[in-house]
């Protein structure tokens, strides 16, 4: 039990501006005139604090942030209420630029690229992570990694945050989560082709799924929870298997639902719940976020009345 | 004479940030990777207040400025050593992205909405400007207006400029120009399109060019330029008229043609050249600029050795 640390972290190595604007008959090669847009500092860490915030708990971020472009994050961190631990690295965050044109119904995606870190930006980091983690019950390390840092990194902060006796979450993906896994963390929440990856084949049905699971708390990883979309998810921990299915509900975005199922997570940890009520709550969150356009859910109310109509089984056999 | 005030003053009220990005293979409806880009903070008082400080002399820069992007502008004054009074106004200062397509050599520009400063912001940058112009020797204006304010105001910022006994330098366009014309400022430099616009009919040969440039003389305009592009400029003052013809030079781009031409006559004035040697000096600077790619020109070494091929006719007939 780590009861005196009660500080929630969260680390986003590779944020993002996203820019997304509306532009009718928008066309290659034309001059475009913006009708309407808006711009939000993003990050699956960034977005994971804002849920933990709406729980009022005491929140931290940290990860990197280009010096150029910092005040939209500094807006909205003073606005979330979180405290601003970013190490600064010289450039500009990367920025997502969504081209939507009401006309044609179509998207268009302008990427840029990101920000750079050097080494000496992730001994800030590192640094950093260290001395957070020695005040935070948990602290989740989420999202892609940014160009120029390898992903041994992520196994290697998991292993300062547990040295310093604070519970890792991670929600990466790729080569960065099989670091993650072999320095074993507290949770992780894979999807289920992220978790094929991991095991090296595709995984069969919901037994199989358990039993890989298993293997990984076999391994040190306390919580493993399974998204499986619309379906819900399964949640490996302490000999307990749950799926948990959400009501059918109209999904109009599913931007930001995984975020809400990690801050469930960590939240519901945070408050001292039991398994079963942590996994109503970020199932609840989850669903919550898939019905509005947004990642961030304006308040817990939307959540809290899907809770009830959340189903879910057990799949423990013999144990 | 103002030999005693020696302050320069620019003033943009519609500043821009300049995106440009390469994307080979750019398709809309697609998801497209930036391969590299750069932002510049623009805007044609910003530019040629640039021009102006690589003369030594000192400025300062006003207008409107988005408060949530401002970053790039406070490093550019910054880098470029002017004093910064520009207005803040809650949002962002519009981002015109081009999108550059190696492949298809198109472009593709898409341009946001900017900034709308109500009267509040107006009322500041009168005050500014107020202020500015009893220690400066000129004040330029430059550029278009934001929404929301009113092509009068442009005519009413001169007026406030000469009360304080600064000389008003114009360039803009349309009914912003045709208010400032009427408020007499010191400098106006349409092009021949903006003067055909400005008396109500085409204009015909340099002659009647001339004479109506003479009309705006009498009406207590000091110096009247009109630019004619690769053929040139025809410069009005005090009973003179003179042709400049710049040499052939390849032309790479003339963004920032006209703001290096009123910056060469503004710094001409401040150096105390005579009409001759002013025209000469804006013709060089403007022709240096249309041979590189960006607006502002590296050194004025560029501008120095054509000076000496710029071809200058006397137009005055009679006078």
């Amino acid at each position: 039990m780590q009861s005196t640390k009660t500080g929630l972290v969260t680390v986003t190595m590779n944020p993002a501006i996203d820019l997304a604007c509306t532009v009718p008959g928008f066309a290659a090669g034309a001059v475009n005139r913006v009708a309407e847009y808006r711009s939000d500092a993003a990050g699956k860490g960034v977005n994971i604090a804002g849920l933990l915030r709406k729980f009022g708990l005491p929140v931290t971020v940290t990860g990197f942030l280009g010096t150029e472009n910092a005040r939209i994050f500094e807006k909205r961190f003073s606005d979330l209420g979180v405290t601003d631990a970013f190490v600064r690295v010289p450039g500009e965050t990367r920025i997502g630029i969504k081209v939507l044109d009401p006309e044609s119904r179509s998207t268009t995606d302008i990427n840029f690229p990101g920000l750079t870190p050097d080494a000496s930006h992730l001994d800030r980091l590192t640094e950093t992570v260290a001395r957070l983690s020695r005040e935070a019950a948990v602290v989740v390390v989420a999202g892609s990694l940014p160009v120029g840092v390898a992903p041994e990194e992520v196994g290697r902060l998991i292993g300062v945050i547990k040295a310093q006796g604070a519970r890792a979450v991670v929600d990466t993906s790729g080569p960065a989560l099989a670091s993650a896994v072999r320095a074993a963390p507290w949770l992780i929440k894979p999807n289920d082709d992220e978790l094929a990856e991991l095991v090296g084949r595709p995984t069969g049905d919901l037994d199989d799924l358990v039993a890989e699971a298993r293997r990984m708390n076999a391994e040190g990883i306390a919580t493993v929870a399974v998204s499986l979309g619309a379906r819900g998810a399964v949640f490996v921990e302490d000999g307990q298997a749950l799926l948990s299915r959400p009501p059918k509900v109209e999904a109009v975005s599913t931007v930001g639902a995984g975020d809400a199922m990690i801050g469930g997570l960590v939240a519901g940890m945070a408050l001292g719940l039991p398994l079963e009520e942590r996994v109503r709550l970020a199932t609840a969150l989850a669903a919550a976020t898939v019905m509005q356009a947004g990642p961030a859910i304006k308040d817990l109310n939307a959540a809290k009345v899907l809770e009830a109509r959340i189903e879910i089984t057990n799949l423990q056999k013999g144990g």
